[in-house]
């Protein structure tokens, strides 16, 4: 189990750091060009999420993100104890990700983002990012498990661009974002009403998916 | 049947979420540079191409296309009601997905486009880009299955640059992108000829590709 | 053999629409800046390699380039008379795929490119990018067939940008690219020095494969 | 053991005309817009290196890389006195890799780059891209042994925007990309910081990776 933890820590962490490294790489060279910025941003995290589920989901199923432990957890997949250590790794490792990434780029380690991320039309942005997410990784463990690195990766590539919020999509990543006051930072204001509709679609979406992926008897977990 | 038809509105709609959205992020990020806004959109769509078909295909055969439909009818792989039943779907998902794509974005709901899209050149345009569509999607079929995500993904991404229209190929995507006055959209005038052309073809490649991948024994639906 | 003839023809065909298409699209939207013109060009391209591989690969091999079927024919996996009605349909179909490009954007059907490529660093750089795509041939069919169309696409969309010629490689290409006088034009008079280079390279490196990639038993035809 | 030695020097040579090549292109094109250069950078470095493994791996590993065959040495699946041969093989296929670029652009053959790339926040990016590239390596062996290629690839084309350094994480590499100035120089005066961080976190992971994936019964070499 410990290995588990680890990997979810080292998981959540590097992803964070693809993220919001990334992020600040984009944003320093496209020039004010804030598409360019994003396709940096959007391609490097669509990499880092096909490498990095590849090579720790056999070990700990790369959930990487609260709502996805959630989601096993209400399919009785993951018991509610480890669930809730999946989930404390998750936020330790998105935490201790951003600052690495802020040592990496010579900038201050402790921060806090100032943008503006609320409002009604980005919670529905949420809202659909999450239910996405669910959708590739629930209907890919049903019908072609090998493939949920890709279905993912892709997912979140394009979500970047088809989800007004830029699909944040997860309350860890969402949780540390706010520790940067980079491109891919969210005002700490603004962070609880993103976690609380990712969380409830993530409850929400529990039984949709089931009916629609039936009979699952295969598990990341 | 009812998931079957639930996945075809599904997914047409999260396949249109992803065309506008997109569409509307780059072009609104993009600094004018329209290479860069549709660069976005090609990569956006394809993504969700992939993960659509991977995820339910294996439900409905991941059509989201009356002019796939069409042909897969015409092949007497699905029954001309169910067929009908299909294609209302796709388009009633489409719409909805154009729709829920403005609530995100916080724009208003209802849109008719304004973009011009006529011509002879056009025309040929999106009947080449049609049968390049059935090509790969039969070609695949017959000769390598599981990969048909993959090329019809690819296909879309490379025929938004290489075909003048940017390559609609698919007769509710084309009405649905009447419904919205952003990047993707299309004069609801000029969805007529587009659909006309988009159906004229699958009926006319039918044949070629008959001969062109015979005894094909497999089927997506 | 009627159906292996078509799909050499129909291949170059597609594949020229790729090219030269994806180039006018990208050079007409970028404003100016070849960079992003030339990215599109290079993914749709490879996007366009991937799916005619795929889908024409196990009726025809998809040799779409006279320089591989020679490499075969001096293998001795394809018969001279064969080999000869390859090329004949290559370069066919790749001319009329220039054809139906300008159709396609509206321009004039018949043209004769403006755009000087020669010199001996040109040369050099072709000679390059003809051995590096006969060693992803060659070296994937021996260790992994099933991945061919993925090689030669990522190939030639990084060959696109490593080599300074941007990767020609293909006599029949070379030559029916002299017909536009677009972005993916070459001037007549510089064709015949770029097919010498292409060709001498196919025979050279032959036995230089034949070493690294021994007992070869399997064929793409 | 001649054939593994060339497709170490040959790969090597490759890869730094992918990288050193594309880095001159993307920067000659892109009107000054340095994120498009590095995406084209990283685009095309990434395609070179998916071929590269897919088409050597079978021969010699497709190392490429002295971090990689000390990391190997350590492991005890290579003998020292061939770690030591590839390590020759890798510098010298790299550093005429990038006069070979120089030729095929028309550039003077001998150049040292001018390109500084110091201080500890760089070393600590090349800490952890070599970290980084290590992790999908001796995972990807463990857990899915024919994803590799797609594993490094798609980690090298994330880690050019998500460490501060573009992640270099190749001593072999390095070196070669002292003799060019151009886009993908360095300093040689940098050169010896960057080789000793990339070889001591070779060492220092190789047994936290032993941990991680244990049980590790395959072997690249």
């Amino acid at each position: 189990m410990i290995r588990k933890y680890a990997a979810e820590a080292l998981g959540t962490g590097l992803l964070l750091v693809s993220v919001v490294g990334s992020g600040i790489m984009g944003d320093s060279l496209a020039g004010g060009n804030i598409a360019i910025a994003l396709l940096a941003n959007a391609i490097a995290t669509g990499c880092a999420l096909y490498f990095l589920i590849t090579v720790l989901g056999p070990i700990s199923g790369a959930h990487f993100n609260p709502a996805v432990t959630l989601a096993f957890a209400l399919r009785g997949e993951i018991a509610p104890k480890n669930a809730a250590i999946y989930v404390a790794c998750q936020i330790a490792g998105g935490i201790i990700g951003v600052w690495l990434t802020h040592v990496q780029f010579g900038l201050d380690i402790l921060q806090a983002s100032t943008t503006a991320r609320t409002g009604i039309a980005q919670w529905v942005s949420e809202g659909l990012a999450t239910f996405g997410l669910l959708f590739v990784i629930l209907g890919g463990v049903r019908h072609r498990s090998e493939a949920v690195p890709t279905l993912v990766a892709l997912y979140i590539t394009g979500a970047y661009w088809f989800t007004a919020s830029t699909s944040f999509a997860n309350p860890a990543v969402t949780i540390s974002r706010g520790f940067t006051d980079t491109f891919a930072g969210i005002d700490p204001a603004h962070i609880a009403a993103f976690v609380i509709v990712q969380l409830l679609i993530a409850v929400v979406s529990t039984p949709v998916f089931r009916w629609l992926f039936p009979n699952d008897t295969k598990s990341l977990d």
